[in-house]
């Protein structure tokens, strides 16, 4: 199984990632569909029998309960009410966000009204975005832990106005494709316990016409935020007989996505994700399991 | 001074600063070179009165001594015999190298000519670098820390070779003016106790086409190592008689510079070069005395 995973994703990271994900996804023909959906169907299940998802308790969707599956990278970590985040002093935005949903997060008194997007006043102001960065920018103000799956604690919806958990994202993408996967990840807490949600920007290369690999991204406002020319979103799904753990690793560009699309086509290898970002996310979720050699055989 | 320091720095910061700095320095007139050259004599000098040099007794440039001054961030540190370096996996070269250099670490009988260019098998294999990488790429392994500031030891002088302190360098700026940087940051340790080093890439935005600025790198080969556009040095010199750090930061573009250039015209604020990176010196090293106050008036 952890073979075929990382031998799979190999087979899609090359040259011009980019190009290639944001060119596979809306360029695809019949045959390759099908063939996607050959690797859909393969997406990898790691089973890990000796953790219950129970066996946290904290509070609805708590910080606390997001380490579960470890984090992606250790640099620059902030600790809020509904999620955990590492934060990127030079592109002025969270490298990741990780949060978990189920259905006591996902319900409670919390209205959006009462927050405001504000700056995190626990970085440094040199490397701090600020609403006038955003300003006539033409890019949304993207959450990155979406406000609605915090309904449990107003604080904790609070917490995902603070600008480190936001990056300069397309409007229409926001209003639209990306905001129906996060609907799918509030949806998919209907069937399993718990759904872990991390989310992140990528600034992927393409091929320009010198034949050479370039990644280039705009800077906005004073602060020169950095623009995403991509986002993942990585599903660590917890079924609810506890016995295994479902990855469902999406990567978005950052432009207009027509919805009629299905978000099983930006389905990628986990691979593809851990490479272009500088992040790592299987080998942590196989520590979470003291049988690792049953698993590898399966 | 302190308050200066920031304050000239915001000056030079603003948009375009990739654009700001490699025009600066070619082709900067007579009277601009005369502003230069008032700056230049204002470079901030920060008195450290309780701290001595030589209160650290380690290997000539031994790493231990590096920390002095502490690190510009804490993000994937390693400690290597002869500096201590931050990785960055996303683009698979350092954040930045600080090494310390002074005659004892500058002679020795270590030979370049044993030291091979080598993986850093201590990154995951997703974000490492490979010298098949560089191969055909024309670009060279550009030292960050320099191999030859650390004849001490040849286990020092081997380290500088791990490809995790190398970066994608033009081929004539590596062996004329930044070679010409190093040399001077060699011979300062015939005027200096200390010469304290912090070698880093740069990654600025210039201003296109449509008024907007844009963050372009090349990534080369298969493990699309980032290609900086710039290189940062920062100088902390430790004057003999103890009493103050001279700070120098230096900005060079990665390109073939004429070396009839003198390197003061690469200097630049050192705010200019904590924004850009998202690292941060100055605090730190006011942290090393305890009369800030007192110096802050001065």
């Amino acid at each position: 199984m952890r073979r075929w995973c990382r031998t799979g994703a190999t087979l899609v990271f090359g040259t011009g990632l980019g190009a290639a994900v944001s060119g596979l996804l809306r360029l695809r023909g019949a045959q390759e569909e099908d063939a996607r959906a050959g690797l859909l169907s393969r997406v990898p299940v790691i089973p890990v029998p000796s953790v219950r998802a129970s066996e946290l308790t904290v509070s609805p969707g708590g910080s606390g309960a997001v380490m579960k599956y470890g984090f992606p990278s250790l640099a620059n970590i902030k600790t809020r009410e509904s999620y955990v985040t590492s934060y990127d002093p030079r592109t002025r935005t969270a490298s990741w966000v990780i949060e978990r949903l189920n259905p006591a997060s996902l319900s409670g008194p919390s209205n959006r009204k009462y927050c405001d997007f504000k700056e995190d006043n626990s970085i440094h102001v040199f490397h701090r975005s600020t609403n006038a960065d955003y300003r006539g920018s033409g890019f949304d103000r993207g959450h990155l832990a979406a406000a609605a799956n915090h309904k449990w604690s107003q604080k904790a919806m609070e917490d995902t106005f603070y600008l480190s958990n936001v990056a300069p994202q397309n409007p229409h993408l926001n209003q639209n494709t990306w905001n129906n996967l996060e609907k799918l990840c509030r949806s998919l807490t209907q069937r399993y316990l718990n759904v872990y949600v991390c989310t992140g920007p990528l600034y992927l290369p393409r091929q320009e016409a010198d034949g050479k690999l370039y990644v280039r991204y705009q800077v906005i406002g004073q602060n020169q935020v950095a623009v995403p020319t991509h986002f993942f979103k990585v599903l660590i799904l917890e079924p609810a007989d506890g016995r295994g753990v479902e990855l469902r690793p999406y990567v978005l560009p950052n432009e207009p996505i027509d919805e009629k699309i299905p978000l099983e086509r930006f389905l990628v290898p986990i691979e593809t994700i851990e490479r272009a970002s500088g992040l790592l996310f299987v080998p942590n979720i196989m520590k979470r399991t003291s049988s690792l050699q049953a698993i590898t055989g399966k």
